[in-house]
């Protein structure tokens, strides 16, 4: 029986719903011999541990009302000698020293929080130093195996040499709409409806969110970037930017504006034969985000609706890409991967080839 | 530095182009604190391994030249006093008897071999008794990532209830191009001429190699099914099979008769909107190998040339699938998967949690 210590970060949506989940899965679990043993819940402000971390857990159903509790800090460290896993389902950029820390104790470390991959290399190389001790699937494209991909042909050899994938919902559904003759400005305002975007819809328009996936596989296949040295295509202005004009002045005076030229590289686009995406693409000297045009009979160019898309171009799979496709957001499937992902380095927990 | 001793069965072309990579990837393996230690290589009429296999391991120059040895047999259970992971590349179902052992003397098994995983549930349940210590991502799909993918979902308790796939290239490519008006027979025809199938076309057109994966997917569902209760249909008539009529016949007279009812279903389905694709289909009561007739907008429907594709429906994929798509067959991409399967399973070669 491999028993699994985890401190969990965060105690949002996705942190509340892993929570669930890991407790709606124990008759699996234990039928797989394994116990995830949650010792601990933290958020930005403060941390509730158990007083004996080491054998003890929290009852199911403390633990489910303590993601609301602020309490007192307490010393988790002890953890580390016989093993911890670090969940990070947090959105701070400051849990990054706490993560290296448990990598250098020799626990391990579970990812849905993007900020500590894509913060300075400075940072990220000490968190990264172990690879088997980190996941962090959900970073990218939610529960679709897109990272454990990636890791398991990097892993046998066969060197990826361009990645090129539609990594935001929310942009993945408006390409598609705009793709069908509605005005832009009309799709997002619709989309913003919807509840497709955050709440203000720039913070997707922008395109940050998906430089910081783009940079996570970027430096997976080894790019030694910063975040800032990514091309990032917004798709407004920076004069319509949330310092310069309120959200509603930009919704209904500023959005309208944009229309025409979004429509003009449209048909631009469908006199070449091809469609227009917004993509990251990352290939050996090359790591963009924004608009490209892509054959309209790619997987890429035939998506509709939110789905993410990715596709992987490898020696092996150098005419056609291996594809994956499918719901790339969501607290639910998001919490899923990171459970998928605890599950993943249970091996880790039994101390010996015989302990199964 | 974890280090694996693989005894490696099967030395066909799978089996070769694997230990190519393990000997080209080691700067790669290295780094990534892996050892990779081939103390044996075996065909179905005897083994090769070193003397001493719990220390030592074969020269990669000599190793190359192992592979077409034929030698006296050697005992190599002393191996699992230490762990060993045993590669089975074959093709035969006699080797599921010591892959059982190897698994209950807690050694790690590694299948490219789909007959293990297909026969009765007598002897599968034993193999999948420790299912950390078994990897069999190259039975179906290759190297894609299937079997991983569904095993995450899974262990991470997103239920899945329907999987509909092309896991067949041969037949995935024939239905692609019949679609676009060419006849059966001459599809076939020239798929054999370009080395797209089987010596005799039949093996392909049978279904049998689809329901293997099927059964392979099914059980991994949790279905307690036997390969005979699988509907398979086959693209022949029984009347025409290799025990009736040669295999020139079958060409020049027999699968000319068959270019019309074909046909027919072709324009049956266009009459519905949609296409005709040759799919295992695994739902909840269901198992079943055959022409089915999908939407041409899904993933299945969009398909062409010789790509498989999996579509997997859960409760976190519900209306669109999770769709993992790209070339599904050939030694490199073969090899390449059980490679992957190997390093996944490194974990159980590290002693301690702090061994790395």
């Amino acid at each position: 029986m491999a028993s699994i210590p985890l401190l969990l970060m965060g105690c949002g949506g996705v942190g509340r719903q892993l929570l669930h989940h890991v407790i709606s899965c124990r008759p699996l679990h234990s039928q797989q011999g394994v116990r995830l043993r949650v010792v601990g819940v933290c958020d930005s402000k403060s941390m509730v541990a158990i007083p004996d971390v080491l054998t003890s857990e929290f009852r199911d159903d403390f633990l489910l009302q303590l993601c609301e509790i602020k309490s007192n800090g307490s010393s988790f460290l002890d953890l580390t000698k016989t093993g911890l896993a670090l969940i990070d389902c947090s959105a701070s950029s400051e849990t990054i020293g706490l993560l290296s820390q448990v990598i250098n104790l020799d626990g391990c470390v579970v990812l849905a929080n993007k900020k500590p991959l894509t913060s300075p290399l400075e940072y990220y190389d000490k968190l990264v130093s172990q690879p088997r001790r980190l996941r962090h699937e959900s970073t990218v494209g939610a529960g679709l195996p897109v990272i454990a991909t990636i890791n398991r042909m990097l892993s046998s050899g066969d060197p990826i040499n361009r990645i090129i994938g539609s990594l935001s919902g929310t942009l993945g559904y408006v390409m598609s709409e705009v793709e069908g003759g509605r005005p832009f400005s009309e799709v997002v305002t619709s989309a913003k409806k919807l509840g497709f975007t955050e709440p203000d819809p720039r913070d997707d328009l922008g395109g940050m969110d998906v430089a910081r996936k783009a940079l996570i596989l970027a430096r997976l296949l080894g790019h030694r970037i910063e975040l800032d040295s990514i091309k990032v295509e917004s798709l407004y202005p920076e004069k319509m930017g949330p310092a310069n004009i309120p959200l509603d002045e930009f919704l209904a005076n500023g959005l309208p504006l944009l229309d025409e030229a979004i429509q003009k590289r449209i048909e631009s686009a469908a006199s070449n034969g091809n469609v227009l995406r917004y993509v990251c693409l990352i290939e050996e000297s090359r790591c963009e985000v924004g608009l490209q045009e892509v054959s309209k009979d790619s997987a890429l160019g035939r998506l509709q609706g939110s789905d993410n898309v990715v596709e992987i171009y490898s020696r092996c799979y150098s005419k056609q890409p291996l594809v994956i496709q499918g719901a790339g957001a969501g607290n639910d499937t998001t919490a899923v991967g990171v459970l998928a992902d605890i599950l993943d380095i249970q091996d880790m927990f039994r101390h010996s080839p015989s302990a199964a």
